[in-house]
């Protein structure tokens, strides 16, 4: 039966190719995949959080330990925390430490920090060490995990720091939703909607006629939503691997405004997914306002900011039928606006938004206009 | 004059080749360059240590300023130290509250240190800035500037933590060597006696007859020197980027012994170009042990052993009339091997050399007797 189901989405990168398998209890094959995507291994280190450590880490390094390869595994905090400077340096004195070589595996057992923080450290120690992902929560399955990017935060903000570092291989096992809790599940669901706001209008209508299933779980409509996301993550990052082009630009609806959230209201207190829901409501907003401002003709005006406006109601409904927080908390313009200039996504002073225009059609545009981006922070 | 003295060396890597000029007062042309080697730049950061910030960090500075793009000067200590995590953390704050963007240049200026210190928050803030290397030393100009290896130190060794960046362009200016300390520019000489030992018998052989303008820091023969050095250093690399065929291993030559003078006297104690000096030697010292205890029949033996004698008496004779040092510090072996098992060139446990046969020719070799690495530090 499981093997029946596991779907198996390429990722074509060249010399840094690899697969992602989608499965449901495929974990207990870990030793096997492994073994295939990182030839002559001896030595694997397991990164992993003190949630994830009893549910799967600990299951994954008795597997890999009746191989007969050496496993250490690493426990840092659960939470946006641990993706600091300070929890880098004590991981590369560890791993050090245990003896890893160049030819050792880093594997990130969890969530989407534990996946970055894996990958950053995978990518600067020894200049570069093979790297694996085994994504725990629905974010990390259908974000995180795909794309390469890896990184750490620092004062100033999140993702800062890091690199590209595509994995060796990405194992999902769907048996890891049902230990994930509500709010967790909740956020991840809202990147699952931005994957239909900015591409793929026949998916975002496939969540609206589904959120009772995905609300509770339901193995087939889950198994098909990741596979779906992974999907159209892998074509984006294949077009696109290093953010150059744009188009890998558009990953980052709702982020500009998410950004702002999180650093704000200290990493953590509001989950990421949690904040892209609120972002992407914001950068609607901030979509009709700058449609309203603009010097179209009167006529195209009203067309283009009632597509919008459909879309807002549209988006506002999924995410509150998915249980995802939508309202932007209490911030100060000032420092709303400090964050936003010293994000990454910022180019000559001036911020960048990605804003739709309807289901499946979103553009990149460079804003100025501060009071305007405040603004849509809180009123259509 | 000037002109027609410069010298290109292109290195070939594909999406990432550049070119590195060697030529005397270039410096001055530092705009020019930069406008060629990174279009479309606004914002450069410049990197440099305190020694080297009066000499060339404010003039290249005040050179750029004049084409109208925004221009930071960074200032770390001066030496090993500077190549920390700490140090690497306030780059990247600094950095960013200074407002740099993804489309931003570092530009280092300085000698290792700074390279790849500056090279690695290059590699590192917003996942990969642009970054140009203006080495200030002999040893940067022949060895560290070259070939993308940017890196810093933990506790437990030395560039333990790093990355490939390769430069978009190295510019060498030999008045730099004008201002160089006699220790620095001798430590310099060790790592380019090191480029004929492994590849160069010619080379080697001109470097014996040259002592005298060496030491005189002669224009005309360290213009051919460095010229050479890169050369070598760019086809290796060309062969090798990454140091995975074992091509790039034979510049490591000298370096598993001297790493272990750099961690356990302190970084920055002895020189690195000073380590390696006495590591060329204790590697040479270890092949004649080496081959002493293999089980060649004894004739093959005593004629093996006869070319690693010569090659040691040229070699130690070349670095004394360079004024090299070649004793080796007294060290306890429990942390000299401590130290080598954790070195990045060590392998499932065991350590790596490169070890010389004749001048031109040297091979990469596993060796698990601890007793004879340890005996070859001190004595034939």
């Amino acid at each position: 039966m499981m093997e029946n189901t596991e779907k198996i989405i390429p990722v074509h990168l060249n010399q840094n190719s690899y697969d992602i398998y989608v499965g449901t209890g495929n974990l207990t094959k870990i030793a096997e995949y492994l073994e295939n995507c990182c030839p002559g291994y001896k030595h694997v280190a397991i990164i992993t959080d003190e949630n994830v450590e009893p549910l799967y880490g600990i299951p994954a390094g008795e597997i890999l330990s009746q191989t007969g390869r050496e496993v250490d595994i690493c426990v840092v905090p659960a939470g946006e925390e641990s993706k600091s400077v300070e929890m880098t340096h004590l991981l590369w004195q560890q791993l050090t430490e245990n003896g890893l070589d160049r030819k050792s595996v880093i594997l990130a057992v969890g969530g989407g920090v534990v996946g970055d923080l894996a990958g950053f450290v995978a990518a600067t120690l020894f200049r570069g060490l093979r790297f694996v992902q085994v994504p725990t929560t629905l974010l990390a399955h259908v974000d995180s995990s795909v794309g390469g990017k890896v990184g750490i935060n620092i004062p100033q903000g999140k993702n800062l720091v890091g690199a590209f570092l595509q994995p060796q291989g990405v194992f999902i096992d769907l048996h890891t939703l049902k230990t994930l809790d509500a709010r967790q599940f909740q956020a991840g669901m809202a990147e699952v909607v931005k994957y239909g706001v900015i591409l793929d209008a026949e998916f975002f209508a496939f969540l609206e006629n589904n959120t009772e299933k995905i609300n509770a779980r339901d193995n087939s409509v889950m198994t098909s939503i990741i596979t779906r996301c992974c999907e159209i993550k892998a074509q984006i990052v294949q077009h696109d691997e290093r953010e150059t082009t744009g188009e890998r630009a558009l990953l980052n609806f709702g982020h500009t405004y998410a950004h702002v959230i999180e650093t704000l209201c200290g990493f953590g207190t509001i989950l990421h997914g949690e904040a892209v829901g609120m972002g992407m409501l914001a950068a609607t907003r901030l979509a009709v306002r700058i449609t309203q401002k603009s010097s179209l003709p009167a006529s195209q005006k009203h067309e283009i900011t009632s597509d919008i406006l459909s879309l807002y109601h549209r988006l506002e409904n999924l995410l509150k039928k998915l249980h995802i927080p939508t309202e932007f908390p209490i911030l100060e313009s000032e420092k709303i606006l400090h964050v936003m200039l010293h994000d990454k996504k910022t180019l000559n002073g001036k911020c960048r938004f990605i804003l739709p225009q309807k289901i499946g059609s979103c553009s990149f545009q460079t804003v100025d206009d501060t009071d305007t981006i405040i603004a849509a922070i809180y009123s259509l």
